[in-house]
């Protein structure tokens, strides 16, 4: 199976294109699209939907993870592998998502792909490689170990006494806002939190419904993350955030 | 085949990792995206979506509708047989879009799912029944038949003399407007329209190219729902109208 | 294969009816996406789709090209052949994407669906003639030769002296625009562009990541078509363009 994350949006048809290609090679299987609203050119929230999702597809699977702001210039494509899955990305950063001592990294050789265009290597490298290491195995790829690849440091929170400085990774569909911060870190002592200035007390609750009308509620949410949340309402639009916004909540 | 309605949107990985939890379970088949624009949290537009998709899937398809504000409540999870097709959905009123004399419903026994997060069943427990059903038949699930599920009721209108009430239930890419009100009362004297007190003239058409340039036309919908529409224009733009808002049509 | 391309959206439960037809027919292979992005009746978007994302499929995939603001008028359905592809289109100018004397073309006799509506041919009679075509081959459809077919032509653009008059013909996610201008007529020379009245020096670039801060690039685009581009900004949102609005370049 070949899944795909991207900054590629679907209005355009650059997912389908990279589709094509692979099925052009003669690969067979399913192909699944994880994401491809990642933040356009955003290293972290790439590293937010990658580390949320893979863990939940079969054994074997290939990640194609193209948020590629430095296309075309002399960044390396990696290859990596945890034991159980294997991942495609430019090296710039995305990687640092993973425990470095749990994976083994490749720098992949693209000399061979002559042809490819400079600004879509998702079509020209990245689904060539793809459909080569899921029909041929991992012998069929021209690559070679690699340490020194760049890591943006995933998730990104500090604790200071009685404060947990962090950020909004991620904004759903509904408005709930996953704070950077994962779910060991949630306490009931957590009871407020500083957006833009403003303080907002916090409800602590289970679920959504859970919430009182209007109340601002926190919880551990369903992707290993804390969420800020309302019921019913987005509380994105009430709390006036964006993606990527620094935020501070208080053990009280 | 295994064909998937929610409310979850695509910026989220939400429905990617739906399926990557259903092809981990073994499920080889195909999994349609039917529609994940569900207007948040509305169960009537749940139906709708629902009621004029289904008919067009092949024998055996399983239907997830997750269209779920109570997620993490007690709430049951039902199934759903109406003699071709398999429903899974919350018991929050969308299967009183069926005709209860023709399905057969069951309530499902979730217990053994004890490690399911509170806001995500999408992941946790429709996904793996569907794959469970998809591939070891209904004898596979844990349920037992039920009759006492909510009905909340579609389509909704009421003809009072020479005016009929209903609403807008669906805003199409194009902007037409389709009502929830089946072709089967469509009728040429439907010459009139009040949306938001003011009275606008129908024009009868067969299909969006015979509607003069600005008028507003009247027809029988593809979806088997009367629509409001224009030539090659917004409509509900014109008519200043979103989902849900009612609307009169009057015989003259 | 069959591949899809349409102005439908992804809001309504259309794209996701279509495959429902298709899979009912008995067809099992894979369905892909390219777009149903096109802009609302706009035949040219449709054009630059097809056009920059065809070549890069499997032998033999069908492409359905359901851009159609005359459906259920007298107009005709097309089947193409070019050789490697097949293409079923309304002939509504789409097919003038293609050098004419590469292609057969026939017109589709459609009296058979009788059943079909007058606003959804996408899944009353294009999906029936995918499907079949599909699984059967070309003597199952029923066509005759047809040469008189309707031709918008593509891309678009008109050089004179050291001016070059073209158009934005798409403008993707990131916000690069590209022109209807092939990157055949790149040169060095193309210095400067006007837009809405206003004159900007072009920067040649490589890749994206080239352009120094501010700067707007001009380099040949990988689609095949020459892209205005900022390096990790919007260029689209700094010129106020849209696509279609037409812009002059200059040979200086």
């Amino acid at each position: 199976m070949i899944a795909l994350i991207t900054d590629f949006g679907i209005k355009d048809p650059y997912v389908g294109v990279v589709k094509g290609v692979i099925y052009s090679q003669g690969y067979t299987g399913s192909i699944v699209d994880i994401c491809h609203h990642v933040v356009p050119y955003s290293i972290e929230h790439a590293q937010y939907i990658l580390t949320t999702s893979y863990r939940y597809f079969p054994d074997n699977t290939i990640f194609l993870v193209v948020v590629d702001p430095g296309v075309g210039t002399q960044r390396n494509i990696l290859l990596i592998h945890d034991g159980r899955y294997y991942f495609f990305m430019p090296d710039n950063g995305i990687a640092g998502c993973f425990n470095q001592n749990t994976i083994k990294v490749w720098s992949v050789d693209t000399q061979e792909f002559v042809h490819a265009s400079s600004t879509f290597h998702g079509r020209d490298i990245f689904a060539m490689l793809a459909s080569r290491l899921a029909m041929q195995g991992i012998e069929a790829i021209h690559c070679k170990e690699y340490t020194n690849y760049v890591q943006h440091p995933f998730p990104w929170y500090d604790i200071k006494v009685d404060t947990v400085y962090t950020k909004v990774v991620h904004i759903d569909r509904f408005g709930n806002c996953i704070l950077s911060l994962p779910n060991e870190q949630y306490s009931l002592q957590l009871n407020a939190i500083i957006v833009n200035n403003k303080r907002y007390t916090l409800y602590h609750c289970k679920t959504y419904a859970d919430v009182p009308l209007e109340a601002i509620g926190i919880l551990k949410g369903s992707s290993g993350f804390i969420e800020i949340c309302m019921n019913q309402k987005d509380v994105s639009k009430r709390l006036a955030v964006t993606t990527g916004d620094m935020v501070e909540l208080f053990y009280e």
